[in-house]
């Protein structure tokens, strides 16, 4: 990629494949849930796990630091270098990794860990109890047997609690509604975000019946984010995917394609009329492997395909991949396009967070300042990656 | 990741994910192919798109530079700089790009660009009258309706290579027989392989006949390099993946288990022992999100799981991932092994172009030098990447 802003005057300008952000509807839908958090009485603690960009996180606030979650002590130490000094680290914790956990503390950052078992729990008071400083920890609820986190009920839960209040670490409790991503109406996207607060403070209410101080009670997930309607006893709503959004949230619902922020840039390199065929240079190195929406209503390959300006190409999907080639091709009755060879399109992503994992930074665009040829870069914006 | 090599003493030491080569079954490997390639009389020219490092390629040819294949200019331009001067680009090209392959060529590099279409040709023909240089081209031809390339008795073949011809551009041929990744059987990637090398010479030869010098004639992947009995009429064989191998190139019979020499070391950080799952630290952004054994008999889910040392754990397999999370379950029968949070396992991928594409570099090791401990880290190679 030419990461020379300079260098790259419209999208017509940087070698392909190469990763687009548009600035517009980011910034539309971070104030949609900026403003869902605030009608909720929740703070809200975007995860920056999908863009991994300080540029972009500076839309987040208005380029101030806010409360941010990350999925990596990489992620942590770069925001953390960007002067965000609120973050949560929202992976069960490795005790092999607490030394630039104790690092991060150590520079004034609060970073929160997470963990699910009294032997965390003890390495986590192991440590602070070595270091003299308190490492604030929360402990994960399994809400639907998504993933990681211990059962609001599981006889451990006080023991866990008790091992952290001891050590001055306990912070409170975490839980994600993983399973939402599964939740294809919105009256089921509605209930699994009740069941996530309705686990969350069940975990922390038992605790506190256990003479155990929980601060934090913290929810969320792209979808339940957006369906909650209630959030009594709930402190922050977490989210990540929604800063881009992309066909896995289209297809449940949580937002409309017009509302994808994040887009690849290919170019057409051939021609298979015999197989229905156009073959670009964009194959999964530039879009990942993610097929999120093969258990959707809708599969759509790997991914819908706008002309350069950002306008749907209509009934055409990028239906396959190999490494650095991309196949589309017609469906829904559409006639395949007559696109010559050199031709610009901008593909769609099922999955922004496993797409975006792909490139090392983002073309930015703006498309509400329409310019007479392809959309003007307005700047070239890095991104962290890593462990 | 740390990349601080004499901070990495032993595969205990880096913070996980991180990727792994096993330097022994790499070079096991490269001599498997390298010697069938004398076998068969002719070059090899390995493609570098799955490991995309030069201290792998040094591997290759006893540290001096051999002919490679790359699958990006980013690769070109980087081997270029490593001393390599015979390199073929096998994506057909973007004339977008042709500046940067002039550039190359201007520098001394024997740059072949691939093509199947007259205005490609057209363009590289106008690429090089403008620039006063030959721009050495390879005519793609489909042998098995994989991807690009025109049939060999297509009706435009001659043009094409014409027009490259006028220009002093054409350089010969090139197939690649992407469909053996689906030749399950011995006889099936035989059969393939046959097909591969009747059909590249099938183009040449008609090329021949209208009056144009052909010089390469290119075959090859992975399953049909190691399937070819008689390559008569061809000049050179290409293969990537052979390098490292990977569960499907296993999974096809082109390799044993044992033969796989990347693999990704990760962490345990939780149970679930009422779903039956042990928690770590690598989901899919360690491991890719490929799941190519998925349509192969049998399927390897996310990957196979190692101890540190490189041993099986029976019947432990990765059977899901989500960004930072991967989830192990027991199959055939097997007992859930007893792995205490810190353990640290090693899971062999599906894909190992696709897998190695999630890191920065690789922690080498050589599985014949045993240590009393976990295996030492010899040396961290980097990687090559973007566009």
């Amino acid at each position: 990629m030419n990461t020379d802003p300079a260098a790259a005057r419209t999208l017509e300008d940087p070698d392909t494949p190469f990763a687009v952000v548009d600035v517009h509807k980011t910034l539309r839908n971070i104030e949609r849930l900026t403003a869902r958090a605030g009608q909720l009485g929740v703070t809200l603690r975007p995860h920056v796990k999908t863009a991994k960009s300080l540029d972009v996180a500076a839309l987040l606030h208005d380029k101030a630091p806010c409360p941010v979650t990350v999925s990596t002590l990489a992620e942590a130490e770069a925001f953390a270098d960007g002067g965000y000094t609120d973050i949560t680290y929202a992976v069960g914790i490795d005790p092999h990794k607490l030394p630039r956990v104790v690092a991060l503390l150590r520079r004034g950052i609060t970073l929160r860990v997470l963990l699910d078992s009294t032997e965390q729990a003890t390495s986590v008071a192991a440590a602070a109890r070595e270091a003299g400083i308190a490492v604030p920890t929360q402990i994960e609820i399994d809400c639907d047997g998504h993933r990681g986190g211990i059962k609001p009920d599981a006889p451990g839960l006080p023991a866990i609690g008790r091992v952290l209040h001891d050590a001055d670490c306990l912070d409170g409790v975490l839980t994600h509604a993983g399973e939402s991503y599964f939740a294809y109406s919105a009256e089921e996207q509605r209930l699994a975000a009740r069941n996530e607060r309705d686990t969350a403070v069940a975990a922390a209410e038992r605790l506190r019946a256990a003479g155990l101080h929980v601060h934090t009670v913290s929810v969320g997930s792209t979808p339940t984010a957006h369906a909650a309607e209630d959030l009594t006893g709930v402190t922050e709503l977490r989210a990540g995917n929604y800063v881009f959004f992309d066909l896995v949230m289209a297809g449940l619902g949580v937002c409309q394609i017009d509302d994808l922020a994040l887009s690849v840039v290919v170019t057409v390199i051939g021609h298979r009329p015999e197989y229905g065929w156009i073959v670009t240079d964009g194959g999964w190195m530039a879009m990942s492997r993610d097929r999120g929406t093969a258990a959707q209503k809708t599969d759509q390959g790997y991914g819908l395909v706008l002309d350069l300006a950002g306008n749907p190409v209509p009934g055409l999907v990028m239906s396959a991949a190999s490494q650095e080639h991309g196949t589309l091709t017609a469906r829904d009755g559409a006639t395949l396009p007559d696109l010559p060879i050199g031709t610009r399109l901008r593909i769609l992503p099922n999955h922004a967070c496993a797409t975006a994992a792909q490139h090392h930074g983002y073309h930015v665009i703006d498309s509400t300042r329409p310019a007479p040829g392809a959309p003007v870069v307005q700047a070239v914006w890095p991104r962290i990656s890593g462990w």
